[in-house]
């Protein structure tokens, strides 16, 4: 890399820090950097600093938000008894695509995961609890991702919560719509053979 | 992606305007610019914008720098009386990383392509040709890309400059190290086989 100008290399610096660059796939984006026009560029990079300015935590379910307020929670519409708990904003973004779902969420920030530091007090659980107190919800649905973290994240919440009389549930294990069984992994199997249902 | 805040969908739209960003991986690269602080947002903002104004073209070989000259044409122990002749700014950082070749280049900025309106006037062959008029120049070496156009162009130049008495040469083509002959095309074989040399 040591022969490319200074003000590129950096760029490419720049672009490696994002999730998932490498460092060819880095300088190509650069490279395509330098092939915008400066209008392009000046507003690629105003959307970076905007992004970051204008985004913030919603300081009811801790979704990414533009708003005081995200618009799901602001959103009359919606059924205000039911709270779907997700690790990232970007499972809110995946059940949205779905249009089924039509209460609230709850953003974790993460999952507990000792192993990386993450106990469950630097989790948004506290937040969680303090919209419980409103008695308007009945239900909440987990729905962490299907890994080990997550799963634990499931049991701890559920565990805290069913005392107070609320009922928790959690997504469904299967196999997903168009596999295969003979790709499908015996753990996911098991629980598609447990969670049968009437047909 | 109708449900995505503004200014993340924007910064999305901007990623994915990048060479070979999809969709998702526009959306992945705008949550991580998210999950940097701000002063790693601004340092990136302005790396983008300093990359575009710093880096324009050498005026002699047209290859890119932040520099009045490029490093290369500006470089005294280079051999400069062999000019490699390339497509674009990627290749010379290719050749470049080999470490062997030390004469000039010329940046093309592309290659004759009448499908895509590219026709011999809107490459830097003019620019070429005028520092060809300076005698100390011995060979030209084409280092276009092993492609039809690549090819076109390689004998377009070849015709034009021949006549001027200087030394005119090609890459070689052949195997890649490493390759294996059960995967090598017909013609990359045919070649290799053309080009045979003693060993």
């Amino acid at each position: 890399m040591a022969d490319y100008i200074e003000p590129l290399q950096k760029l490419a610096e720049q672009f490696g820090k994002l999730s998932g660059i490498g460092r060819k796939t880095a300088m190509r984006l650069a490279f395509s950097v330098l092939d915008m026009s400066e209008e392009e560029a000046a507003e690629f990079a105003s959307s970076v600093i905007e992004a970051k300015e204008k985004i913030h935590l919603c300081p009811i379910c801790q979704n990414l938000t533009d708003k005081e307020k995200c618009d799901i929670c602001s959103d009359e519409t919606r059924d205000r008894s039911v709270i779907c708990v997700v690790e990232d904003a970007k499972a809110v973004i995946a059940l949205e695509n779905v249009r089924e779902y039509n209460g609230l969420y709850h953003v974790l920030g993460g999952v507990i995961s000792p192993m990386n530091g993450v106990t469950p007090e630097k989790l948004r659980i506290k937040e969680l609890l303090t919209r419980l107190e409103d008695s308007e919800i009945k239900e909440v649905i987990i729905a962490t991702n299907p890994t080990v973290e997550g799963e634990a994240t499931s049991m701890y919440l559920s565990r805290l919560l069913k005392p107070a009389g609320i009922a928790v549930t959690r997504l469904a294990y299967g196999i997903p719509v168009g596999g295969d069984l003979e790709y499908a992994d015996a753990v996911t199997l098991y629980r598609a053979l447990e969670g049968r249902r009437d047909v």
